[in-house]
């Protein structure tokens, strides 16, 4: 098994070179006979992809972990319509940027460039396969691909086609490699060999993300939890303020940048929390307050343990702050540095609010919900980091890039 | 020692939450105060260096480290005049950047922001203790400085300028803090305190740098070696071409963008190699070729080794090659991807060795000793870094920096 990784990471690293090299038209001209391949090959992937349900039935996979396993045709058409999207945007390798001369009499700026390999490991959901391949193909990587064992016939079958179009378009079909044992101790070799893998993007669970983030001696670009925020400021307009709230928590339960602890102005906690703690009891939603909270409205009691958890479900917990200090400590203290809104007309609060919470997406009057690689203009995102380091929030083509400096001279030597 | 680390961490944690917050003034005010203070304790400062130089003597240091080590009427007038010139510089905190419209309606954009806590591991020069306090002051981060045992008194005597500074300013001294125990566990509880140290910054010899990022869970930005080469094309202009070499080699030989190879193509070998080797005689350097090389001059045999070898002295390996692609192939292999440099006056050759070198600085026809944070203008440096992610080449103020995004909305919501 480590000779097969690292056989791989060796193949990976030759084919980065290539990728690195490649033009703007063979990297379009690869994800458009991705797609044509992924199209033409629809039945056998949805063959293939019955063997994993059938199997993931059999060992007794629940009904989620089946749902996101399987292929159908919008799953299928979604995955070439993603990868002709990316072939759509614009190539972010060698874009020069800064260039100006020093008093040397050099020229300097910086150049954008691939990272080099990539290595990516996920679970469940197969099409993951084609965009996260996509995406490192357009940006010049390697990538090596490690699925989940439970979708490993997929897998294989996603791969094929992305070789194939890869080989019609003249790169390296090693540009993209899917890892093809389920042996476990792959990824424990993937992680650690820093000599051949550049980095390493994990997608799947909290367990999962932290084991590897413990175990890897690659530099890992991770997504944690979203514990998001919204803070209703003294001086909120209460109906943008009820209908962010609400469409931070109810426009979808179970994704990152869902709101999971509403923060409200003590001054307008009356105004506003009877009317809205209605409109989430009529949609279904949970509340749990604190003491403050629950003197306005008849809800259950918020323990510590709910400022610190990420429902991803139908429950929100709510609690009255005396000012917007005490909101942004209680961000900064408990959230995920995720995404956190203040909802206010207050430019000074507003301001403020911008520069000191200390969170990937920071906003003003607007859902939480918009943090997202497509909103913010991307075009497509591998994930959203909650690092600081190196990629900040929604993570595109950009965050898989590196910049080099460069250096135009006419014989310069220093004195 | 573990409990001691974790509360200075904590205190760290606290103090960065504070310096993000600080306005430029404070900060600028704070660096001066620290110069100030600096240079009015400059006899303090040798009489507590004289202790460290003592005990070294005494523990048999070589003259190097003990060279390193003194702090001397110009070291400490240095380390005062680095701190105003950071003062001087612009705050990169808060700069927004491309904040535009989205058809949604909202002003999406980045803002710079400080990294956190940053912990800096050094060895024996004391005066980086005002440099890495002042860069990551200016940057609105807290710092946690390691250096070494045999540097000891000579660091606290700096740390009290900079606390007295700090708090001069009215901002925390906290922000500031040298590790005050030689215990050597100090360095494993910093380095894997991730959940309050975001970035650790090694600075010293390589194998102290490599048992840091072996250990550590903590993010490293580190630099390792210099293998830097320079290629000279078959259309170089041969003047540029010996100047060029003769400077990247000699200007100073134990830095780490100093050539150690210098690679020739066959058509300008016999042209060129007799007398650039006559003019690192006449200037005591040893040359060892390749037996292409060997056949035009009178030189060492190169082995395998000397290509992969950072020689930090005055000796240079030489390679005859038959074309770029050949010089290329080597770099990559063997260069540690710091800077390279061709000189040649082929404008096709020149864009092809900007875009395929994997280095951190690339050049065309100038000496690699310009690999520096002054010459490339940012004003001053803490490291030339030869990771890819988030920081590559020479990190100045934007380095210890990150980007979240920042979201302006009027109420929206998603649809």
């Amino acid at each position: 098994m480590k000779e097969y990784m690292q056989q791989l990471a060796q193949q990976a690293r030759a084919a980065a070179t290539e990728m690195s090299r490649a033009e703007t038209a063979a990297k379009d001209q690869a994800l458009l006979a991705i797609a044509d391949a992924i199209d033409a090959a629809a039945d056998t992937l949805k063959a293939e992809n019955q063997k994993d349900l059938q199997a993931g039935r059999d060992n007794g996979l629940d009904a989620a972990m089946l749902d996101r396993l399987e292929l159908n045709d919008a799953r299928i058409a979604g995955m070439s319509e993603g990868l002709r999207q990316i072939a759509a945007l614009q190539d972010p390798i060698g874009e020069i940027s800064g260039l100006a001369y020093r008093p040397s009499g050099l020229q300097i700026g910086k150049m954008r460039v691939p990272l080099g390999v990539i290595g990516i490991i996920y679970e469940s959901r197969p099409n993951v396969t084609a965009d996260a391949a996509g995406l490192c193909l357009k940006s010049g990587n390697a990538t090596i691909l490690r699925g989940g064992s439970e979708a490993i016939h997929s897998n294989k079958a996603v791969a094929k086609c992305i070789q194939q179009g890869l080989t019609e378009a003249g790169l390296p079909a090693e540009a993209v490699q899917v890892v093809e044992t389920t042996d476990r101790a792959a990824v424990g070799e993937l992680i650690t060999s820093s000599d051949t893998v550049d980095v390493i993007i994990p997608r799947g669970g909290k367990s999962l993300i932290e084991r590897i983030s413990r175990e890897a001696t690659v530099p890992v670009i991770k997504h944690l939890d979203g514990i998001c925020h919204v803070y209703i400021d003294a001086e909120a307009d209460l109906q943008k303020a009820s209908d962010i709230a609400f469409n931070s928590k109810t426009h979808r339960y179970g994704v990152c940048n869902a709101m999971e602890t509403l923060l409200v102005h003590e001054s307008v906690a009356s105004a506003y929390l009877p009317e809205m703690a209605q409109r989430f009891a009529d949609k279904g939603v949970e509340l749990r307050g604190c003491d403050k909270t629950c003197e306005v409205i008849d809800c259950n009691t918020a323990t510590d343990e709910d400022w610190d958890t990420e429902y991803l479900a139908a429950i929100l917990s709510i609690k009255v702050v005396t000012d917007i200090d005490q909101a942004m400590a209680h961000i900064n203290r408990y959230g995920s540095h995720h995404t956190d809104t203040i909802v206010s007309e207050n430019y000074t609060l507003a301001r403020r609010f911008l520069r000191e919470v200390d969170s990937s997406s920071v906003m003003v009057n607007a859902s939480t919900r918009f943090a997202d690689g497509f909103e913010y203009g991307l075009g497509a995102e591998i994930g959203i980091s909650t690092d600081k380091l190196h990629a900040r929030g929604p993570v595109g083509l950009e965050g898989l890039t590196s910049l080099k400096y460069i250096v135009l001279g006419d014989g310069q030597i220093r004195e």
